[in-house]
């Protein structure tokens, strides 16, 4: 994807700071953290969402992403992968955030508008979601 | 971990409405979902956050949610795996919520608050981080 930012950075026709470099996978700092260590892990392979990706493209992704988490010190993180423009996605190329959560200010926001539960409808769902896999 | 509400559905002591299952990973409904469709994916080994888990046991989770995001019929959705309750982790068991985005209203809610770009900073960061991994 010659327009793809991210494609780029891997090439190397973007300089970034490069954290990890394999065959199949890249990471690097996000240039806009939302807090200190906040690093972004992507396959290679490009792909706008995570259904767009093979399996064996993605195997190694949460093993560096550990591994980041790991090295960059953060006791409390999220993991966080936003598929599509209102799930929040801004670049086109399948990224994970790594996002250390040092305070309540810092780092990822999060709303849980949690449903009732209704055990008729899960029961319905978890069948057809099932039949589907 | 006998205490774990995660352990307990794996072994089917606690039940659940099951979506998949292998020798490492095991994925089910939320039921307390955020949308139609919020579903859990967790390795089988206990481990209360990413760098508790071995590599091994986390090499097949982003393929499984994959399978069921396809299958979920979602087109947008957020990928989340939150560690530490400052971070919204609420059942010590690291796991993978798999959440449609069908709307504004529904789904997961997601605060950006971007800190500053400062490059210099995000240079020695980046080199502190390599030099850990
Ligand atoms: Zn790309
Ligand atoms: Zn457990």
């Amino acid at each position: 994807m010659a327009a793809c930012i991210f494609c780029k950075i891997i090439k190397g026709e973007i300089p970034s700071f490069k954290l990890f470099e394999s065959e199949k996978v890249f990471a690097f700092l996000d240039i806009q953290p939302l807090s200190h260590g906040h690093s972004l892990i992507i396959p290679k392979h490009h792909g706008e969402k995570l259904t767009d990706i093979p399996d064996d493209q993605l195997s190694e992704i949460l093993s560096v992403t550990k591994r980041i988490a790991a090295a960059s010190g953060a006791t409390d993180y999220n993991i966080l992968q936003n598929n599509g423009r209102i799930a929040h996605q801004e670049v086109g190329h399948v990224h994970f955030h790594m996002i250390p959560k040092p305070n309540a200010e810092e780092g990822l926001g999060i709303g849980w508008p949690a449903k009732k539960t209704d055990m008729d409808v899960l029961k319905r769902l978890g069948e057809e979601i099932k039949a589907k896999m």
